[in-house]
């Protein structure tokens, strides 16, 4: 059940059944020479509408599609937000949520840059309710895809050789599966991208020239994300599950 | 040209040629018994999709798909940024896309109640510069889709009676068309939805019951919503063309 | 009854009486070769004042005198907020009153640039409530002296050529009857200002030489601006009393 | 002259012959039984307005007239802004300033209790170039108009008892001289306010009954006013003087 | 007792007999040529701990090391806090103390230019509960060391001439008593500092070139700071005793 | 070299032959029955001075002593800074370094729960470049004292069983090795402390009775605390090498 294509009395008789939503979070930045820039969104939304197809107890928000990509900045396309902002805007988002009634906030997110800022973000949330001694109404939860249940495991056997860091194959094949008619091919140089450190923007370009790290998205093909979504997908259902049927204690 | 489904060399390329983008704009908030939660964002998005499919010259972000819907916050669903958080998050975009080249940065938007919050954005990012007695590297434009030329004549002659100013028929039809299977059904009552003042959430729940106002959305028909689509694309790369005309005085 | 002139314990009973208060509202720019630096803010605080003498249940808070200005900002003499501190001002006023017991507070506006980030501040302060599904304790409403009723009417009739946006003969007028010995006067070429977009401060100097946006204030005389105060003040009075009088839904 | 009654290009001439500029600096609140709530901002105004007729020289702001009372929130009328609104503010008046050309803003300060932002809000500024390692292109200064030279001894010379520190005859008789049809009376029980330490809004209110601390106001006389304004008047134009020959070093 | 160096029980159980902590608040800046550069966080350390030595009831928190500084700033080492970041922590800090049921919070500092944004932050910090017009549930007081009964008459009959306002030889004595390993020399030119206005960091530096105002360190021994601790201990000692017997009016 | 016991020409001095500096940070929090609460700043306090001990080349800063403890606040003596409130002052400590020259910061951390929010704050400094396409004057490195090389391998060694997450035997053998007087015994029941997920403070309080997590602090000596010091500070020396020696790309 999408949030977006729902109406507000679908969404109140939701409520009456469940309160968990799933929120899928990434950003839009460089993705390599043939990535696409919207991959690390792209990626959750594609696994979180994969599982609410797949069953009727997932109900999926819309997508933060924008988060902190600083040190991509220097490559053109990409749009990030200060984690001051961010901080605020999930925020935000948060108690909207947690004012319809939603206890279970579960937030799928698309890029490792991403989950200081998250985490972050959840702490300044219950510093509200830390300072006056009360409870949260909500409990938040932050999983990145790759971390589903059996979803690395997959990738490693897929791309046992460079997968890498930034514009993997992995999650260029998950997009390849979900638009095809926007598969781009380039010729990398070289094959599989350097490693290092992450710092800021005009540093990362003067290491990273074609914004790659570590990886050969030469190896992405759509067979292999559709494989990869559907594991995923699976593997939230369950990890959604669990999350919904945890005790407040 | 969707920058999200775009690699980092295209957009570099496309700068090359224009230092135009289109940035959809919208609110995920209540529209009523029938009316999607995502209405507000999903029609600047359907438009402005379907002008870069028209124009080769368009290059659509990604949609900001949450806005300032404090006052409908009393209906689940409903997700909004507080005016602070959202000038901040302009602010984020904005520098962003001026950090790449993007000197003409254009928000297509769906929802009445962001226009004053979009409009103070603007001028907190300008001050930076007018503190400084400089200019500011790009313009700024907001554009009402229902603002583009032929927009609204089309829909007063779709929908002459009870076209309202929330949940309205002509944005309804915007998303019947675009997503004929979400199309919602309700038995609207009264037909016509009350209208008055807008203030906080819990009066505008009291005030308007199912969430419209002033509008009867049954006349919505996706034939209507096309119709509606083609003239407002047409008119969007118009404007775009008008924008990116405009001389620095 | 001027708040500022008054004690505490006048206000005290007053509030016995009454919940509502008035404040006027405007910003410290340039008005062109011979229009006041003061004119947006001297306009409502004259037209408030006006009508705390003709009426003993309107009560006028102090003048807040600096607004949204940003694009005037290349003219010496005028003195901003940007709009993340309006917003943050305008809330502690408002907090303030509240606090006292006002429920109806009533901004009485004399600058079209102030509107956006007045009507996001209200949203700002509303969200406190709206996040926690609770009432705010007071309304908020704003409005432009010259849509009182009668004004425009009554401005078009004065001047039905040459009234413009900025530096108009109406607003000019006004003060002129308020303050006679500071009537300035200038050789205006062109004698009606040009028109055109408003954008930053440097941007807004080149387009509008001497300050001026579609006026020509050679028109204004403090006579016209005694009519002009008069019907603003019966107008103000008769809308506070609606204002008053709205009940809670 | 005053700059809310002065054209821009008036403005522009008077930077051609001094860089400095006065804003009268106060407070919104409660001063006892007989003190008009704006004493804190009309007597920096009204000094200087007086010294602005009696010498060209010196240019007055608009006043700035709502600064930090939160402990007088208890009292109705009152308005106050916290803190971090209040350096947030007077930053956005001095960039102003500053970026018309103005090296030497001087605030002439009505309240004790905003002398602590005030302070804070100049290092907020100053910290902007000190982190750069740059000069400020302004000096700011701040003065308590009781401070100015002859201003205290006067006062002390007048009244030699019961002055306290809130709600003083020298405040109240400033405000009689200025605003005589607003002179009120009441009695005082006791003659003489009690002392004692400043906490919050609801601990003061119920330390000091009537507002007042440490002041006997029945002292105060339209004529004492009027003594005090002159000294104060003549010291502060001898005070800007020394402030706009200040070398920068 | 130091609370760092005891578990949370051992705070617990203190709670059960004393409601009082102390917060030795200081600033890390340049103290000339010869003072240590932690010389304003190290003096109400070294008191408040000699304190906590000589009474049971004395519990001391971590020292809050970092302040206002802006204008040491061109000289190396200084580190700190814009106002509005010092306010904000401030705030943080009371917030916490205050969760766990602390009532009478006493700072008790180091520097003269943390003075302001300290008031500044009490302000702020009760704002939150002025605007409910509730009581906040601690009070807050500010004082500084030199500022304790006794302190001042020893520090002016040990150094009658060329005390000073910044690198005293009472600071710089207090830190030889307590570091005596980290006693520094140097040939003062001048003897005495001069003194002067304060303004932003590089004009700091321009007017005192060595950092001091006013002083002769020179005087400066482990002994007279041994005095000083002493003397200064037993009076916070009273100070403290007689703010935890302040009742809540 | 301490920078705190250090003069303003002795880092003047020191700069001349590095651009490095380590600023120690960490948290106040509850440590279990017998752990101190400054733990997790004295660590990285220890550490370093200890690294400062055996090398000239290392330069210390004042410890941040106070960061992201919210989940311990159900427990008296945390205080703790919300994420938004540490990362401006993260940003004040990196302005104020960078200012005066320093390059190379490096943050010795000390608790976990700080990851998130130092890494949120290199990236908000960082962007006020990137946003410019400008590179930072400086490279900000976090490292945990348990990650430099050689620690956990030994803290492994000699707590094969019962290390845990929170309040384990390596950070309080630490604390004890420095502060043998405050070494504290209780009877840990059940030996070996529960595990789980972290939220907010009530939740933690409800799930972890004693404060610890998954640890068994009996086992810590001072000797094995002398040791891991030992390491930790070699460790740190060469590490630091490596960063300074660090090219910028």
């Amino acid at each position: 059940m999408l949030l977006a294509l729902s109406t507000w009395p679908e969404i109140e008789a939701y409520l009456r059944t469940s309160k968990t939503v799933v929120v899928p979070i990434g950003s839009n930045e460089q993705h390599g020479p043939t990535g696409l820039l919207g991959t690390d969104w792209l990626c959750p939304e594609i696994i979180s509408h994969e599982a609410a197809k797949l069953s009727d107890s997932v109900l999926v928000a819309p997508t933060f599609n924008v988060g902190m990509a600083q040190h991509h900045l220097a490559f053109p396309g990409t749009i990030f937000l200060r984690p001051s902002t961010f901080i605020a805007a999930i925020g935000d988002w948060v108690r909207s949520l947690g004012a319809h009634g939603f206890e279970k906030i579960y937030f799928l997110n698309g890029h490792g840059g991403n989950v200081a800022s998250i985490e972050a973000a959840f702490s300044e949330i219950y510093a509200e309710y830390s300072f006056r001694q009360e409870r949260a109404p909500f409990a938040l939860k932050l999983k990145n895809w790759w971390d589903l249940k059996g979803v690395m495991s997959l990738a490693n056997q897929q791309f046992p050789v460079g997968h890498g860091s930034h514009a993997t194959p992995s999650e260029i094949a998950v997009t390849q599966w979900a638009y095809p008619d926007s598969v781009k091919t380039a010729a990398y140089e070289p094959k599989i991208a350097p490693t290092g450190p992450i710092r800021e923007a005009l540093d990362f370009r003067a290491r990273y020239a074609d914004g790659r790290m570590g990886s050969d998205p030469a190896q992405a093909t759509p067979e292999k994300g559709g494989a990869l979504v559907t594991q995923a997908a699976r593997s939230l259902i369950e990890d959604l599950a669990e999350f919904s049927a945890e005790k407040r204690i």
